[in-house]
C-alpha cells in the first residue's frame, strides 16, 4: 500500500496564492503539446515544444484542442498561462494535482478539474490522474499529469470526416468528459468482477487473506467515491448554469453524462454496501467455524474425561478393592465404559450437536 | 450468483455518443412490433416486422401503442428511431439496457426508462428487464428486452369496450407505468414471504445456510433499491412538471403511482432494516450457543479433573502410603469423590449455570 | 409472528385503477353506518344500513359525521362513493387497506388516510387498522376496517352540549385525527414500559429469550415508524396548504397535532436507539459471561493438569525409582503439590483473574 | 433507572383539547407567583398567591416578570390563563410537562417551551424540568414545574442598577433563555468529566460495570439530544421571523444563543460518537482478554497433556515392558519429558504466544 | 489524554452577556500588539503595549494589521474593544476560547472565529487555538490565544515589495484564513502518515496497543471534524453574502479556500471511514487468531485424550486382564496408539484444520 491517502503538499503551505510549485508525482517524459486545429474542411495535427507557437491558432477562426501531457514542468505551464491570460489561481490548481473535481467560471473561459481513474490489475489498486480542462470560445485545453489517456476515440473521430459537431468547442469538451466518465464504467466492471470473485471465495473457502482483501476494496471504494462524488455537482451546474460558453444542444449531452455519473455513484454505493455485508458474513462464518471447533473439543473432552476417570479409579492401589479380584471385573468395566459413551453420544445427538 | 453486479458495457467505451451498440443480454426470439391502433369506436391489433409500416398510424387521428419485444436488434431500433425522428441519445439509451430509471423531455415527446422486476422462485433472485417508454401526442411506444411482460391487463381493457380514457395517450402511458409499479408489490410479497420464512427458521433452527440466505437477500435488496429509488424523482417530476403532453387529470393518476412508489421504497427499507436486525439476532444466537457449549465443557472439566487427580494420587506407587492399607480407604475415597461432585454441582447451581 | 410484513394485494395487480377489490382482512360483522347529524341546538344519532338514506343529510344545513365500520363490503362502499361523487382512485384506496398515510385534495373534499394503532398485550404486537377520512363542507366521513375505535371522547362531546366548535366540519376532522394521534402516546407508553422491563431483565438476568424480545421490539418499531412517519408531512401540509375547507382557526389546532406527531416520532427514534444500545449491551454481557466461563475452565485446568501429571509420574512402574522407597516421599509429594497450587493461585491473583 | 422514557399522559387521551389535566410529577410545595415589576427607576419585588392581584401590573407602563413555580395546580393556571386571555391550547401545554421545546405565535404574545436540565451527581442521571415562557409587550411570564432554577443571575442584575436593557421585555426573555442554555454547558462539563473518567477506567481497568455505565450514558445522551435538538429550530425562527415582539437588537443576542445551542448539539454528537467508540474499544479489549485466557489454557494443556500421557504409558501394568527394568529408565523418561517441554516452549515462542 | 472534551466555562454561567471573563488556558507571556501599517510605498512594523497607541492608525489612509497574542488579559481586550467600538458580544466571544468557527456581521466590521490546529508529534494529539479576526475597512485585527502562528508567510510577503494586493484589507484577511486552512493539510498529512503506519502495523503485527491507537485517532478525528465543519458554511457565506467589506475579486480567492475546506472535510471523512474499517479488520483478525488458538487446543486434546485413556485402561489393577500377560501386549498397544494418532491426523487433514 504505497499510495498515500493524503498527497503531500507541505512545501506549498504558506506560499502566496498563485505560486507555481508542482504538487504530485512528476513524469520523466518531456512535456509536449499535442495540437489539433480544425474546421469543417481541414484538420492540422502537430506536436509542439514551445507554447508561443500556439498563438496564431488562438486568433484564427478554427477550433483548437491543445493537449498537454505532464503538468509538472512549471515554466511551460507558466508561459502557457501567460499566453492565455489565465488567472493565477487556475495555474496554481493545474500544477497542484491534489484537487477535488470542480468547475470554476472566469472571464472568457471555464476551468474544470476531473480525475482519470485506472484499475491496476497487478496491485488491485486504483490509480488517479488529474485532468484539467480549459474551455474557451473555439478552444479546449486539456492538461494531464502523464502520457496515456482515454481520448483515442475522440482523436479518431476528429481525424475521420465525422467532426461536424466538434466545430462547437463545448461539444469537444463534452466528448472529453464523456470519455473520462465512460471509463469509470470499465473500472467498475473490473472492481465488480474482483469483488464477485471475492464473494465466491468467501462463501466457498474463506481465509484470513479474504478479510484483508475486503478491507483493501473498502479502502479503494473510499478513494473512488472521493474522486467521483464532486463530479455530480460539477456536471449538474455545467448542464444548468447560464454560461454563453455552453450551448443549449450540448447541455442535453451533458445531462446525459450527469445521468451516467449518478449511475456510477449508485454502483459505488451498492458495491460498498455489498462489501460491508460481506464483512458481516465473514465474521459470522468465523463465529460458526469457532462453534464447530468448540463442539468437537467439548465432544472429545466430555467422552474421554469420564472414561479416563473410571480407568483411574481402578488404577488406584488400595489393598481392599473387591472389584479388582472379580473374574468379570475387567470386561464389566469395559462394558460400563461403552455404556457411558453410548449414553453421551445419544445425549449429544438429541441436542443436535452433530 | 451468476448475475453480474455491474453490467458490461466495455465495448461501448470511447465510441461516439449515439453509436448504437446493444449492451445487455439479447433474446433469441425475433423482434416484432405489436401495434394497437384505436379510437372511440374501432381497435386494430396487428403484428408487424417492418417499422416503415407504422408510418400511416403516426399521421392518423387515432391513438397508437407500439410495443417492441427485444431491443437488441440494432437495425430495427435504428429504422424505428429515424421514422420517429428520435434524438441519437434516446436511441443509444434504448439499446443500452444498463440505464437508471429516468425521464427526459425532448421536442414533441417524453422518454422514460423503467425497470420491470421479476422474482425467480428457483434461484430466489430478482430478474431485471429494462422498459423504455416514448410518449408522444397520440402515440406510446414501449420497448422491452424480451417477450413476456405485465401489460396483459392493459391489453384486455383496450380490447374490451372500456377504453374511453385511453384516448389520451398520456393515460395509456400511465396505465403501463402503473402495471410495472403494481408488479413491484407482487415482488415484495414474494420477498416478504421468503424473509419471514427465513426469520422463522432463524428463531427455531438456525444453520450456517440461514446466514448465507440473509446475505443473499441483503444483496437482492441492494439491487432492488437501486432499481426503484430513481423512480421516485421520475414520477414526482412527471406529475408536477409543466409539459403539454401530460394532462391535469392524468397527473392525478400519476400522483397515485408516485404514492405507490414511496410505499414500495418504505417497504424495501423496512425489509432491509429487518434483515440487518436478523443478522444481529443470528450473531447473538451463535454467541449464545457458543456459551452453552463452553459451559458444558467447563462443567465436565471442572467435575472430572479433580476426580481424576484424586484417583491419580492413590495410583501412586509410594511404599509408605498409609491410606492404601486402610480397610475403608477405597469406599472412603469414593465417598469423598461424591462429596466433591455434589459440592461442585451446588456451586454451579448457585451461579445459574444450568 | 403471524402478521405479515407486506400485505397481500396480489389479486389486484393488473386491474384497472378504480377497480374495487378489498385488500386486507375483513371483519365478519355487518357494515353499518353510524350517523351523527347536528347543529347548534339539535343532534340526531342513528344507525343506517343503506347509504341512500344519508342523502337528505348531505343537502341540509346541518353538519354530518358518517362513521363506517368495515370497509370490506365492496357494494356498500361503491354506493356510498357514487352518492358522494368520489373519485374512483379514492374509492379504490378506501378498500385497499395497505395504504401509506396520505392527504389528497379533490374538488370539494379532502381525502385523508391514517393508521389507528393498538398494542396487543398478549402477543406484544402492534395491530394496525386503516382509517380513511373524507372532509367536505359540513360533512365528515370516517371509514374503518373493523368496529371499535378511539372516538368515544368525540362522541361524548357531541352528545353533551359542548359541540359549538364542531359546527365547523374541519374541527370535527381535527378532533378525530387528534384522537388517533393521542392514542399513539398510549401505545408508546405501553411499548416504553415493556422495553424498560426488558432493560431491567437485561441488566439483572439476561436470557436468550431477552434477545428474541429485543429483536421483536425492533421489528415492531420498524412497523410503527412506517405507519407514523408519513403523518408528519400530511399534517404539515394540512396546517399550511391553502384549502378553503380548513379554516385559519383549525389550522392552529392542526399545528398542535403536528407537534404531537413530531414528538411521537422523536420518541420512536429514541426507543429504537435504546434497543440498539440494549443489543450492544447484551452482546457485550454475553462476551463477558463467556470470559467468566473461560476463566473458570482455564483456572481448573491450570491447577489440576500439573497435579495430575505429578501423580502420574509417581504412578509409573519403573523398578528403580528411589523416591518411591523414601519414607517421607508421599507426604513430600503432597506438600509439593500444595506448593504448586498456592503458586498458581498467587499467579492468577496477581493477574486479577478472580 | 426510575425515570420513565415515555411520560404517562394516559389519563388525558380522548379529552377535549384544552382540558386542563396536569401531566407530570407535581411538587408538594404550594404554587406561588414571584413578581418583578420595574421601570428605569423603580423595582418592586413581591410574592403573590392570587393571580388576580397581577391585573394592575398588566395595564401599567412598567415591565413585569411573573415567575410561577409549580405548574401542577390546575385552578391557579386556569385563572392566570383567563386573566391573560391565553389560548386553551397554550394552557393545556403549560400543564402537560411532556412537551417538545417549541415556539408558537399567538395574537399579542409568543409561547415558548424549553427544558431546564440538571445533572444529578448521585444517580448520574439528567433531570428534566419544563419551562414555559410567555412573552407579551412589557410582560414575561415564566412557568416552572418546581422551585429552584437557573435565573438567580438575572434576578441579581434586575435588583442592581444594571437593568436598562431589561426595559425591553424581549431582552428579559432572551436573558432567561440564555441562562437555560448556558446551564447546558455546565451539564455537558459534568457529563464530559464523567465520560472521560469512564474512558480512563476503560483503558486501565475495564470491568462489566464499565459496560453498564457506557450504556447508561448513551441512554442519557439520547434523552439529552431529544431535549435540546428542537431548540435549534426554535431559536433560528425566533431570531429570524418577523414578529413585532422581538426587536432587531435582541435578535442579535438570540443569534448568539442560537450559536451556543449548535455548539451544545455538536458536543452532544461528539460525546455520543465517543461513547460508541468506547463500546467498540470495550468489545475489542474483551476479545483480547479472551484471547489471552485461551492462550494460557492452550499452553497449559499442550504442555501437560503429552507429559501426562507419557507418565500414563509407564504406569501400564504389562508384564513385558523392558524399559521398566532398565536402570536409567526413570531418569531417561524425566529427561525425555523435559525435552518435550523445551520443544513445545520453543514452538510457542516462535509463534509469538508469549 | 489530558485535554478536555468540553472546555470548562462554568465560572461564566449566569453572568450578564458581555461580561468579560476569560475562558480557556492562558499563556504566561505578556500580551503584545504586533502592528503592521502600510500603503503602496511604506511599511511600518512595531510592537506596542498600549492599545491607545493604535488610534492614529485607525484614522489614517494606510492599511493596518494588528495581531494580538494572548487573549486572556481582560483589561487589554476591553480597552481594545472600546477603542474600536466593538459589540459586547464580540468582546465576550474573543475571550471565550470555546467558540465554534463562525461569521458575524456588525455595523462597519465582520467578526470571524477560526481554529488553528497543530499536530503534537509527542502526544499524537491535535492542539487547538482560537483565532478571532476582525475585518474593517482598511483594518484587520487578529487575536490569538498564544504566541506562535502560521502567518510567517504573510509577514514575509508584506515586508517584501509584493504587497500590492494587500492594500485591500479583505485580501489580507483572506491571506490569513488561507494560511490557517493550508496548515490543515499539513495536519492531515501528519495524521494520514500516522494512520497508514498504524494500518501497516495492523496487517503485519497487531497488538492490543494498536487497538488503543485506533481509538485515539478516532477521537482526534471527532475533534478535528468539530473544529473544521462549521468553516464550510462560514466560507460559503463569506464568498457569497453581499457585504461591502469584501470585494468581488477577493470573493474569487475565498471560493478557492472554500474548495480547500471541502477537500479537508472529504479527507477527514475518508480517514474516519478508514479507521472504522481498520477496527473491523482488527476485530476480525482477533477472531481469526482465536480460531487458530482454539484449533491448536482442540487438536492437542483430541489426540492426547484418547491416548491417555488407553494408557489408563492398561494401568488398571484388575487381577484378570489377559492382555497384560501377552508377550506382544505392550508393543501392540503402542502400535494401536500410533494408529489412533494417524487416524485423527488424517481426519483433521480432511477438514482442513492445518
Amino acid at each position: 500500500m504505497s499510495r498515500k491517502l493524503v498527497i503531500k503538499r507541505g512545501k506549498k503551505v504558506g506560499a502566496a496564492p498563485g505560486t507555481l510549485v508542482h504538487v504530485g508525482t512528476g513524469s520523466a517524459a518531456e512535456t509536449q503539446l499535442e495540437v489539433f486545429d480544425f474546421d469543417q474542411t481541414h484538420l492540422t495535427e502537430q506536436r509542439l515544444r514551445d507554447p508561443e507557437l500556439c498563438l496564431p491558432l488562438l486568433t484564427s477562426d478554427t477550433v483548437s484542442w491543445i493537449n498537454v501531457d505532464g503538468t509538472h514542468q512549471a515554466p511551460l505551464i507558466e508561459s502557457l498561462g501567460k499566453l492565455l491570460q489565465l488567472h493565477p489561481l487556475v495555474m496554481e490548481d493545474i500544477m497542484n494535482t491534489d484537487q477535488r473535481p470542480k468547475l470554476e467560471e472566469y472571464d472568457g473561459y471555464l476551468y474544470i478539474v476531473l480525475k482519470m481513474l485506472q484499475f491496476d490489475q497487478k496491485t488491485r489498486e486504483i490509480r488517479t490522474e488529474q485532468l484539467s480542462l480549459i474551455l474557451g470560445e473555439r478552444l479546449v485545453i486539456s492538461l494531464q499529469e502523464q502520457p496515456g489517456d482515454v481520448f483515442d476515440g475522440v482523436r479518431e473521430r476528429l481525424r475521420s470526416g465525422r467532426r461536424k459537431r466538434f466545430l462547437d468547442a463545448d461539444y469537444l469538451a463534452y466528448a472529453l468528459i464523456d470519455a473520462v466518465v465512460d471509463h469509470y464504467f470499465t473500472l467498475l466492471e473490473n472492481l465488480g468482477d474482483e469483488i464477485e470473485l471475492l464473494e465466491d471465495e468467501l462463501i466457498k473457502n474463506p481465509t484470513p487473506g479474504t478479510l484483508a482483501h475486503i478491507h483493501h476494496f473498502k479502502r479503494e471504494m473510499l478513494l473512488l467515491r472521493k474522486a467521483v462524488w464532486p463530479l455530480r455537482e460539477l456536471l449538474s451546474r455545467l448542464s444548468r448554469d447560464e454560461t454563453p460558453l455552453v450551448s443549449q444542444e450540448t447541455r442535453l449531452y451533458l445531462r446525459d453524462v450527469y445521468d451516467h455519473t449518478i449511475h456510477v455513484l449508485d454502483t459505488i454505493e451498492t458495491l460498498r454496501d455489498l462489501l460491508v455485508s460481506m464483512l458481516d458474513l465473514y465474521l459470522s462464518s468465523a463465529s460458526n467455524r469457532m462453534n464447530e471447533v468448540m463442539k468437537t473439543l467439548t465432544l472429545i473432552a466430555t467422552i474421554f474425561m469420564p472414561l479416563t476417570f473410571i480407568a483411574g479409579v481402578y488404577g488406584m492401589n488400595f489393598e481392599f478393592m473387591p472389584e479388582l479380584a472379580w473374574h468379570w471385573g475387567y470386561p464389566g468395566v469395559l462394558l460400563f465404559m461403552t455404556a457411558v459413551v453410548c449414553g453421551l453420544l445419544l445425549y449429544f445427538k438429541r441436542r443436535h450437536w452433530f
